[in-house]
């Protein structure tokens, strides 16, 4: 597309300014020092449009083909590999105005929504039905149902519900063609050809435009409790995270580990409490429900006292009041903390098997000693799913080298372990090296000719996506 | 492919003799007699190549390729919409040779199989460790994982553990290239570009051969028991369903319904035994699972006492041997029986949403009345995930012009209520003009494009899915 002549973004918003009465354009002065979400770059393009229907999208969609202009979708901007970055000349195509719950039907338990829906107003709107989503995430105030599809996202409780592609019945895309594919069924069981939305499902805004989805939901389980427990490793982890699992009146809500540097720095910076911790032990933080809160309380304490010796634990305790659960998870959801000590810790989302946990984190943990230069790592994640985050600490800047050592610490076998270097933060700009590196060449091929057969003159968040 | 020689059945199987060590050559003698599964043209082809290795595959391909050959991929032979229906010329690409169980990883609850693994073979491989697939179907003797991956097949289990493409971790594929798609993960988190291998499950083989998958396994419930029940209608149904579903000690494993035509004609013509139903009842099999075959039986009755007023049951018989478990299953699974009367009676697999189903069932009856000729249906299925097995009883041999009739008074409203026209069985050749009538366009036109990139000289199963 250089070869087209490129607009400013001023002309731009005047261009489009009046396109489809569904459409709102935020120039250059109405996006001036708004907040740009995860990454800086998300609204360099300094253009944005807000669709409020399918139509006014594919209108947007249709313009930009016809005037050479790129389009970078956006959600709720808490993307965290710049997949939604932005450059001047670009439009941003905003879900924002498609916000719309459009359709709870309780009694199928599926809803439909909008894509710019955020995964929070969903939880709310769907409460007072007796229901909630089957999946959740700790950025669920800002990510959007259309970004999590974008992403195929996990969160929580994916070790019980699988991912957002699990979750999705029906999808209506707008196509680089502007076309609006459209496959809002509603059922689980569908064998009528090719499933293709599958398709616009983790592709990180490169094959379309997500504009309505529907959702499988279920019962909402009110009635919690949570607690932190030590654990020697992984392997006592998993077999906490079993054992509740099989429990006859608890349901497990979320295992989420934290390995014992993390546990360490993180409650030093903001003073928990974590007295009851044997020394060095990690940290394994389990929600469950039950039919009241008091109920889920005592049985969770009996459930731990019959495995405290068994599953070894390392001192344990039980959140007393709300209050106290919610500090709990801080200790787990605001893990962004070492960013104050480490401002460009580089950070990794990975899977592997959960039985390999033990064996990958002491691998990955000799490798970035045997570097040197003090490179050590902050691990934790969903742990009944192999989901791990990991952020290197290194004192000072991180050079370019030690980085891409780091990184090839971080990666080294989990492809041959049936893992993946992307669990469920997608690719975006930061992690293309890695996709060319780890994933099947005649995949990444057979993706390429999908890419350009969909959008063959790259319109969607180029530069992006690994074409 | 026309403008090229075509090869007799003859001269096929002596020019892919020696093609590959790991490849066997069955030519018309040797498939002479051979049963040919569930229709009768599967076999017609008279050449199988049988490969015992994916490069074998992979070479059988690039021949055909090369020499202008269509390739037929063919499982378990279980399909009912002549998806492996092949022809003079052709050549069947059988997994039969594919059927080893590669690895039962018991610790990650996962196994990687052979695509001509059939299905009750894993759950035999599997059974001494434990466990069990998230999946099942009452063909599962002969039906080849590769095959259940080609259809997306869904079954007994889809209401509680979703259909083939949840449990799917992993998938290996030869394409129509002859180049080998490899992306065995063995994690449920994986957000690293497209996930591709959703192409190839539901595509009835159109997009490629696939040799190896990876499945997600669960423990085993050995202990069973199984109830007939007396329902008015699918929402009693669902109502038992859905409270034996929040049982605090039991599981519901299944909950398959007949409409009262079906049970009235199959009991009159085995000789089943429904004294304890109420006259024209609908009936209701469930069965759960449980601490132990007596406890399952004990908590299954207490719980059907506690519903019978408020499910208004019609009757209802908890089966108090296994024998007598295994009749009650076989007035669901034997379901062919009405061809004894009606042998050309057109069928049909469609979902609806659960809660739509008694309207739909109405609708669908009263359509039928309307066409007049004494057409009526057998109506059956897997009532917790809305999906309906139909088959028309008409007397004497239906004409084509009442086929049609039936098809649309069958079809009418089902997507526009957000169902399929198609839930388990697939497209093949049967449902194509169902697919073209009603799978949105913009998506038709998208499978159409994909086939073209995939498979440019339409090697694979021409004439089959609706390309």
């Amino acid at each position: 597309m250089s070869s087209h002549p490129t607009f400013s973004p001023t002309d731009l918003a005047r261009a489009l300014d009046g396109l489809h009465r569904d459409l709102r354009i935020l120039g250059p002065d109405a996006l001036a020092g708004r907040h740009p979400g995860e990454d800086p770059a998300n609204l360099d393009a300094r253009v944005m449009a807000q669709p409020a229907s399918t139509e006014a999208a594919a209108a947007l969609i249709s313009w930009c083909r016809a005037n050479h202009v790129a389009i970078v979708p956006q959600g709720g901007l808490s993307g965290l590999v710049g997949g939604s970055v932005s450059r001047a000349g670009e439009v941003i195509l905003s879900s924002a105005r498609l916000n719309r719950v459009i359709a709870i039907r309780a009694e199928e338990e599926t809803v439909e929504v909008g894509s710019g829906v955020t995964l929070e107003a969903l939880q709310a709107a769907l409460a007072p039905h007796g229901l909630t989503t089957g999946i959740d995430l700790g950025s669920r105030g800002s990510a959007t149902i259309g970004g999590m599809v974008s992403t195929n996202a996990g969160g929580i409780l994916a070790f019980r519900n699988g991912v957002m592609r699990h979750q999705i019945l029906g999808l209506e895309v707008v196509l680089p063609t502007g076309e609006v594919l459209s496959d809002m069924t509603r059922v689980v069981k569908v064998s009528a050809g090719p499933d293709l939305k599958q398709l616009f499902i983790g592709s990180e805004g490169a094959f379309g435009f997500v504009t309505r989805v529907v959702l499988r939901v279920e019962p909402i389980r009110p009635h919690r409790s949570v607690a932190l427990l030590g654990v020697a490793n992984a392997a006592r982890a998993l077999q906490v995270a079993a054992c509740l699992r099989r429990h006859p009146t608890l349901q497990l809500e979320a295992a989420e580990m934290m390995w014992p540097r993390y546990v360490r720095d993180h409650a030093s910076l903001k003073g928990f409490d974590l007295s009851w911790r044997e020394e060095d032990a990690a940290v394994l933080l389990v929600e469950v429900s039950g039919d009241s809160a008091d109920a889920a309380t005592a049985q969770l304490e009996e459930a731990l006292a019959d495995l405290w010796e068994e599953a070894d634990l390392k001192g344990g305790i039980v959140a007393q009041t709300s209050d106290q659960a919610r500090r709990f998870w801080d200790l787990r959801e605001d893990s962004g903390f070492y960013f104050a000590a480490f401002p460009n810790a580089p950070s990794f989302d990975v899977s592997m098997p959960p039985s390999s946990l033990d064996v990958y984190v002491a691998d990955v943990t000799a490798r970035l000693a045997a570097i040197g230069n003090g490179l050590d790592a902050y691990v934790y994640g969903h742990i009944a799913d192999g989901n791990l985050h990991i952020a290197i600490a290194a004192p000072g800047l991180l050079p370019i080298d030690l980085k891409a050592l780091a990184e090839t610490a971080v990666y080294a076998g989990i492809t041959s372990s049936g893992g993946s270097f992307s669990a469920e933060h997608g690719v975006g700009l930061d992690k293309r090296l890695a996709y060319l590196a780890h994933v099947d060449p005649v995949k990444q091929a057979l993706a390429r000719q999908i890419k350009v057969m969909l959008d063959p003159v790259m319109l969607f968040n180029p530069g992006k996506a690994p074409f």
